[in-house]
């Protein structure tokens, strides 16, 4: 059971974690977040994740100065106090509590949250599922490379496609496929690998960056550039990447079955070869 | 002191009102909010909040059902004990608390948060004050007419502002004046009254409904039609209108000065029968 979490300095009962009604966090969406997964005890791509916080923290000027070997530590103590064995770590910086304005001073106590949640993945074994999902306007604000809980827009998404029987919402901006509501998308046409380049029209995805490093390696023809809708229901194959899924297929999408409604051959070889890597670290 | 909050169903000390860390208001911005104006101890337009409040919570589907008169019964007993004569009631209606997940469940409790704040408003007397604003790229999401707090593109520009010795920021988006950060804005032009149209681009004000009313019975023409940032900058007098600052005159937008950098004579007269039918209620 995950019952521990860390906030501020100290470990707390995670039903007991608290933070007051004016914390920014709560009042103007002021605050960034990163999940990171578990595997098997292990942290999976740590510095990335870290780099992405420190990133989305400088962006949005929340003067909270990250230790990496201090939240390592954190990190460690709640793996093994809530026996977290496969799962996430779920790591929330607000810019702290203040009296409602929307300026915010400058010598604000940034609230640190942290705690752990058990997550079984869905691994290319021989239960690799595939999964629908639907595709919807992309309604969200314009600096989506900064990871921020302003999602509001992703939860109406995510939770549209949840009506519809589908895992997630690819998401469309001016005729162009962006990224899913937490989640970045993928295509392979023609034996090319597309995705949406790394701007600030989608999340710069920590499972995206170890995948390109994977493609690279396999000398794969990665093109990062922005595709239409119709580029997508033409794909050979879809797949969809974040660091709560790993590398999770798509075989359908809205009405249209994706590779006749199966797993793709490039898919799966993706998905085996980013389940080794994590295997061999 | 403003020191006695209400929070789920409890009257609170300030201090020790606090919500779970899995809040989904904290976690997702999942939560919507209304800023409602207490003046010499009577309610500004509770009508039209509880109508937008009602409205927010259908847009994005939380299960809360709104009763007006227990809000009023609360609403007055803070305003007694915090000894409130002018300022602000804060309302902020979360989805609840749920293990986080951007799928919601059915059956959420919605977080009920509210408390008080004083505030000194700018009245139009011998003290009336014109303020300098700047203009910003409107970097918000599609739906600005809900008044969710997925608020930091409006923090970061406010506090842009702010740096810049400015009193607010006039979001641009295409070239054309949707509104503030926390305020709709107004331009007299050629003695014809332009503002936003009230539409998914915009928040609906309340204090922007009240004024329309004056505007027609006063039989002045107004225009509800978006405008481009030349005819900002060329108006002959510019002023803005929210909850929180009822009529506050622009005088200065960036570096170039409205009205030789005084306040308008419609503006005034405006501001005066704002003021006039709040004290004749």
């Amino acid at each position: 059971m995950s019952n521990i979490a860390y906030l501020n300095s100290s470990f707390v009962k995670l039903n007991n974690a608290k933070i007051h009604i004016e914390d920014r966090g709560l009042q103007f969406a002021d605050s960034v977040y990163e999940v990171i997964a578990i595997y098997e005890k292990k942290f999976i791509d740590l510095d990335f994740h870290i780099r992405r916080l420190k990133y989305s923290l400088k962006e949005i000027d929340i003067n909270y100065k990250v230790n990496e070997k201090k939240l390592a530590f954190i990190f460690r103590k709640l793996i093994s106090n809530n026996k977290l064995n496969s799962g996430i770590i779920y790591l929330q910086i607000t810019r702290g509590i203040q009296s409602r304005d929307h300026v915010y001073k400058r010598n604000l106590k940034p609230t640190l949250i942290i705690y752990t949640k058990n997550k079984i993945f869905n691994l290319p074994n021989e239960k690799f599922k595939g999964c629908k999902v639907i595709t919807h306007i992309d309604h969200r604000w314009a600096r989506r490379d900064i990871k921020t809980v302003n999602l509001l827009p992703n939860i109406l998404a995510a939770n549209l496609a949840h009506k519809k029987n589908a895992y997630e919402a690819i998401l469309i901006h001016k005729g162009k496929i962006t990224e899913g509501t937490s989640s970045n998308i993928w295509i392979i046409h023609k034996n090319k690998i597309l995705t949406h380049p790394s701007n600030t029209n989608i999340l710069n995805g920590v499972t995206r960056t170890r995948l390109k490093l994977i493609i690279k390696k396999l000398k794969l023809i990665l093109v990062e550039k922005s595709f239409t809708q119709k580029k997508l229901f033409n794909a050979d194959e879809v797949f969809l990447t974040s660091s709560g899924s790993f590398i999770t297929p798509i075989i359908k999408i809205d009405s249209k079955l994706i590779n006749n409604g199966k797993i793709g051959n490039i898919t799966l070889k993706l998905a085996q070869l980013y389940f080794k890597s994590l295997n061999n670290e």
